[in-house]
């Protein structure tokens, strides 16, 4: 029982330090660990295998839509890294710089990557010759580097993992539509496997990608109110394709820029699952992503047939689901609060006079509904079951979006929800950069996108009272 | 056919200069790429899918054993790289340091991860305090760099992607047959997926890992009659744990250091692919391993009715195998040459006659072996035309490996197998390593293990004649 209470009590509840319960979360669902380099996170097994199953089930989303894995260089030549004006300009105060390789001082500092246009570029411009090559549509899994001051876990380390999806088009439109589909893409991701609902939308001119001509976005909204962006969505025209060399024949021989697109999602998503569907006992896992779905807990497993029973009903279920029995020597309650702290999406409870009356408890994760099920039907419920947690996840992270999403129709009202209703605000925008600067200034709120969703709150910019082009979320962001 | 002969004719034959005819068919079939990083290369989406498979194949042995995947940090500060004396001297003259993050110069130099030893064991030194949390089994898939002077693709490049498992056990025994168990897992992996056969040993001191008590191995015979090594497991005993205090109490609450393994396999084992089984026109792909098992290729495609009956034969066949239809407007002369090059272990010929006679031609990429077969066993017949080519390439490597493999009882003999016969050389040893360094020297093989299937080929070591202690496969190696 002392054991019990320790585990729970380890936590910081959400409604007292937001802050302090992710970093709590975190650290005893034991997703991370930090480790002697400053600023970059182990990522434990526990967090690992959310990140494959990320990985495995995006990966094979891409490759439906054509997409071929490849592996650039980790590092980029300074020259190289200078290439595209604004790109260097947007990368180079926040990169780490190689310059001993060996004994010998390097001729040419090389910058861990932070992202790789420059090298796909550069590959680029060799491999594409003739409209015949086009497109390609590359994407590789890595580790990239960008030198953060402040880090935390997963939001924000100086070292992160993620998937950089990098495009070659012969036209505009091509690029354009390719820029959508993984947006789109993304979303769906996000919406069907992770259970969290997301705006779609276009960053403002200041908050898109560095050598971007649009930056596509989705954002979600952590529990605490605040935004993440969760994915990006890069168009960069033939800015890249001029400055790099990017050429090809087209059907009348005549040379053409090419046209090219980029798209990411990073180990931040986890970020994002832990502080979307999060509660006081820890992790909650959506069941489609989790990587154990059901947590077999024998009670009084020493009796006789507990455990057989036990693992005879893993083998029943592991057809169907990702299933572990907990045959630990700790206790049963000790058991039952390590699989809400690592959020396993079910449990079920498996004692003697259960197996007399052949049945089970299923227990819940997000609701902690309980459910007495007969030995016979478990097999054919434990799908409506984990599917049920699956939906009912999404509307209720849903739910709390849309009662934390605010209209502001002028500086005062928007000002107010700022500073005292965490979430989205809505309101019009002008377009001007400097009307973004100054709510971000007064405010600490930033542009969080431009939704394709557009809708007309008011005629005018909620900051200078100019005429309004866009309707924008704002929102302070992670 | 113009364009036919472009392509074959653009490898060298191996007869003629087997490094060229290497280099051209890690080109000519897009496996890989020069980068304007010097000494890095570009994995292609042909080369990288093949890494892929390997990836999945290994994971899932290595889950099956325990393995569990986690992902520790790219950098190594310089003094936790320095707490092993025998690691930091191995490494250190072949490491990229980062010296400037940002705009800044860091206070201490962190070294890019050339193997990851010193992370893990400082995460452990942290995780592990009681009997209880051993053992631990954990593994991660990553790109690691070394400061390589001379560089080749595949077999030595400054970033290279590899696997390195590290474990941490309560005795030496378990540690031991952890690192035996490993080792066994690449064997088999070779023989059965890749068909490449290997010889089991261990290395001799000199040879072995920088911090390792043991190293074991298995080195494999290119076609030229080069060595390469393909895989390795060490065994740290409790080395490690001294250096990093790395304790656990034991059942009596006894303070007791812990035991360790590392273990890993690399991009290089693509290398041996090529070179074991490669011909002159290009690769040859083990079927396990192959990214495209199936080629179709539709004779006369623009003939009504070739096209529909080629995607429905695929549609019948990728139920069990990936096939792809080379619809392409290049004629099937130069598609045959392309499949060829590729690897790709099978091609069906599909025309208007083969169609009328309910027929296809099947021809294996090892053999050229053409099969004519009824479109209605086509679905029955792949499965062991694919697993006969699977074993009769280990058969014909295998044989190839042993014709090659030689005795030698004296120095002499030693010196002209070695000056005149590519392959391995069997002969036995002092265990002195000033015969090791003497045999290096005056003919350039070294010791590539000592096998754990031992003969006694003569009473004295084939260089000072002492009594012999061990018989040792020598070769010149990659």
């Amino acid at each position: 029982m002392a054991k019990e209470k320790k585990l729970v009590e380890a936590i910081t509840s959400m409604e007292e330090d937001f802050a302090q319960w992710y970093t709590d979360v975190v650290k005893k669902a034991e997703l991370i660990a930090y480790s002697s380099v400053k600023g970059c996170m182990i990522i434990k097994p526990a967090g690992y295998a959310i990140w494959e199953n990320i990985q495995k089930s995006l990966d094979e989303k891409f490759k439906e839509t054509g997409v071929e894995n490849l592996y650039m260089p980790l590092f980029i030549p300074e020259s190289l890294l200078q290439k595209e004006k604004d790109h260097v300009e947007g990368f180079a105060p926040e990169v780490a710089w190689v310059t001993c390789g060996g004994l010998n001082e390097l001729q040419e500092r090389l910058c861990v990557r932070p992202t790789s246009e420059t090298l796909f570029c550069d590959f680029y411009a060799n491999e594409v010759q003739s409209y015949r090559d086009l497109p390609k549509i590359y994407n590789q899994w890595c580790s990239v580097v960008r030198w953060e001051k402040e880090t935390r876990p997963f939001l924000r380390s100086r070292e992160f993992l993620w998937q950089e999806g990098h495009t070659v088009h012969a036209t505009a439109e091509e690029a354009i539509a390719r820029t959508e589909q993984m947006l789109n893409l993304y979303a769906d991701f996000l919406e069907n496997e992770l259970a969290i609902p997301v705006i779609r939308g276009r960053k403002t001119d200041k908050e898109k990608f560095a050598g971007a001509e649009a930056t596509y976005t989705i954002e979600s909204l952590m529990h605490d109110g605040k935004a993440l962006q969760s994915g990006t969505s890069h168009n960069f025209g033939d800015g890249f394709a001029r400055a790099f060399g990017i050429q090809y024949t087209d059907k009348e021989n005549k040379l053409q820029y090419a046209h090219q697109t980029s798209w990411g999602m990073t180990t931040r998503v986890i970020g994002a699952i832990i502080m979307v569907h999060g509660d006081n006992s820890g992790l909650v896992l959506p069941p489609r992503i989790a990587p154990v779905q059901v947590a077999i807990i024998p009670i009084q497993q020493n009796k006789e047939g507990v455990l057989d029973k036990a693992y005879e009903l893993k083998r029943v279920l592991e057809k169907g689901f990702k299933v572990k029995v907990d045959d630990t020597d700790k206790s049963p309650g000790w058991k039952f609060s390590e699989q809400e702290m690592r959020g396993i999406p079910v449990r079920i409870e498996l004692g003697p006079k259960d197996i007399e009356a052949n049945q089970c408890v299923v227990v819940r994760r997000d609701t902690r509904e309980k459910m007495v099920i007969s030995l016979d039907e478990i097999e054919n419920r434990l799908p409506e079951i984990l599917d049920a947690m699956q939906k009912e996840m999404f509307e209720r992270a849903k739910t709390h979006r849309d009662s934390h999403t605010y209209v502001a129709k002028n500086y005062e009202e928007f000002k107010d929800t700022i500073a005292n209703k965490p979430g989205f605000v809505k309101a019009m925008w002008c377009g001007d950069v400097e009307c973004e600067n100054k709510i971000k200034e007064e405010t600490t709120a930033t542009s969080r996108c431009i939704p394709f969703k557009q809708e007309t709150i008011a005629d005018t910019c909620v900051c200078c009272g100019k005429p309004a082009r866009q309707m924008v979320y704002w929102g302070k962001a992670y």
